[in-house]
């Protein structure tokens, strides 16, 4: 069986460990252990009726609650087919400019959404000069992240005028956090900024989300996910914030209906659920701390400290032949590195996931490193 | 309220008649009125504890059911969020030729995925002279359809040598079937032909569908979805059967999770459905004529013969009048055709419902015209 591009294929690690994919304690995917909330389920069993109306084309209602949430006006959001659609739209305005920077380890999505419509693709990597005194400003708060060299960008390419800058604030996979005030001054360099802001919610106050500011930069768009903070990967919803014109030209792009029922549905239930998202931040708040010292235990790991729910370890080895003894002798998952060219085999990455659950992690590596 | 693009917008009917959505009784969607099966409802129940799981990107089990169906291998099959998600990449491989021949009148969103990609459209207009004679023996069975002058084709225009063909079978709105016979020599003159068989499941033995074709022409590209049979407008399924180095491509243009979990399993459920397949035929088979002799009886109302679930219906006098008139006093819903310019006010299309609606709507023009 061919090794899953993304994680959570609990297929491709059930075959390797032996087992139901469902007693595959998984890592890989960083996804909030807590979800789905419920009011999620009952919102789409409420919906099994309306699954003779087409879903209206507007999205009225999910719209409405994004941007009361948000403090935007409806027709600054559009919702997608996960962040994932939108970003193929995303990809088509950014290809459009002379070039695109992207900082790497980028996810793979990424590179697939700038290819489909031939954008050039100009790579910031990060590494031990630090992204920040290179770009504009651009500052990540663990700037010595990658030790490998040779592919610095001492400042943009005179070359190209009108450019293009896809950023994940927080990075995945790092969990580094971008600050606001380094990226404004970005928006003033580069023709169009595209953040995607899919791990922002686990950050209770979302002080460094650009969300504020779209309606002051027309040539900023913010992109969001549900799937990782409510554990819908399934459901596919995802929405833009960004200025009204960009948004109807996607629109018109696109095919009428790209939200099922039942995705627009769960996620009017989710967004509204303060009980859930309270007890998300408890957990995380607890749990974080602890998986970051439990892996900081192991001389032959360094976990890079994190803002969102997973962490990236840099491993004195191989990941894989770590990743495939968790999985035969503990059936557990993690995610390696290779979709990402900059790290490879020397660093995997883990969810931050039940306390118990991460225990069980640090048993198993324990049992092994 | 803005009057809708599309059948089937409850919320602006309801505003007109003076009453709830869920009041009106909707003739203008051309949906299964037996649907959803329950099948369908069943198998999302079932799914939803897999909403935390990504789906399968390649949908394999979907996939091996319809390739089942259709009796074509797996991977000439790909499954899109509803036919509207896969027409837009066929649009965009369309765009790619110096002109596409459209047969109008069209569905309109075969123009917003055309306009998305600046193809070059040509229209094809049904009228008196017979599409057949002009377009290489494209001949609908009812050639002398509209009445309108100044708009034919004399022939493919010779400006253009590499063009591609949207063509609808049975065509949308005027139940008109192509035969197989007619469009296999499309094939030779075309670099591209895009058949969006939407409807064609309501022919029990689909015997002019271009499937068994495909393999023999990659040149050829067939739309099918699950929305009308199976009554299923907010699953959002539909799956495109061509070559798959075509399809491939498309699949790396898009994003990776196009359906969700819930439309995969329904669609799953729903196309091994043989009871609700059978039951739909029998309902048809014996509503369809009933509702053709019912709206003949009319003097002011010509409905055209169709193979499909609706019938299109000339008026003498306003449709929209009539649209109104319908929703002020009985709360019925019919489809006006000014989405579709080469009919304007003339027509109207109804669905073929259960016979007892169907009186409804015959009592409803009775008190009328």
């Amino acid at each position: 069986m061919a090794r899953p591009k993304h994680g959570g294929n609990l297929q491709w690690a059930a075959s390797i460990a032996g087992c139901s994919p469902s007693a595959i304690l998984d890592f890989s995917a960083s996804i909030n252990p807590l979800g789905p909330p419920q009011s999620a389920v009952l919102s789409i069993q409420a919906q099994l009726p309306w699954i003779r109306d087409y879903p209206d084309p507007t999205y009225g209602q999910v719209r409405s609650r994004l941007a009361q949430i948000h403090a935007v006006p409806p027709e600054w959001i559009l919702p997608g087919n996960g962040s994932a659609e939108l970003l193929t739209w995303a990809g088509w305005d950014l290809a459009k400019l002379e070039a695109t920077y992207l900082v790497t380890p980028a996810f793979s999505d990424y590179f697939r959404a700038l290819n489909a419509f031939d954008a050039t693709v100009m790579k910031c990597p990060l590494n031990e000069a630090g992204l920040g005194v290179q770009l504009a400003g651009l500052d990540f708060k663990a700037g010595s992240v990658f030790d490998h060299e040779g592919q610095g960008l001492s400042s943009l390419d005179p070359k190209f005028s009108r450019c293009g800058l896809l950023l994940n604030n927080p990075h995945n996979p790092t969990g580094q956090l971008l600050s606001r005030a380094a990226i404004l001054p970005l928006l003033k360099r580069f023709e169009l900024v595209v953040i995607d802001e899919a791990f922002m919610d686990f950050l209770p106050h979302e002080q460094d989300s650009l969300i504020g500011d779209v309606q002051q930069y027309p040539n900023l768009v913010i992109l969001r996910s549900l799937t990782k903070f409510y554990s819908v990967p399934g459901l596919r919803f995802g929405y833009a914030i960004a200025h009204p014109t960009r948004l109807n030209e996607w629109q018109t792009r696109r095919d009428p209906w790209s939200v099922n029922t039942f995705a627009a549905a769960a996620a009017e239930a989710c967004i509204q659920d303060k009980a859930f998202q309270t007890q998300t931040f408890g957990w995380l708040e607890a749990a974080r701390p602890e998986l970051f010292d439990g892996l900081s235990q192991f001389p032959d790991l360094s976990p890079l400290p994190s803002v969102a729910n997973y962490f990236l370890v840099k491993v004195n080895g191989s990941a894989s032949n770590l990743q495939h003894k968790l999985l035969k002798r503990h059936k557990i998952l993690i995610r390696d590195c290779l979709s990402f060219p900059e790290l490879g085999d020397r660093y995997f990455r883990v969810a931050v996931r039940l306390r118990a659950e991460n225990q069980r992690l640090i048993q198993g590596l324990a049992d092994i490193l």
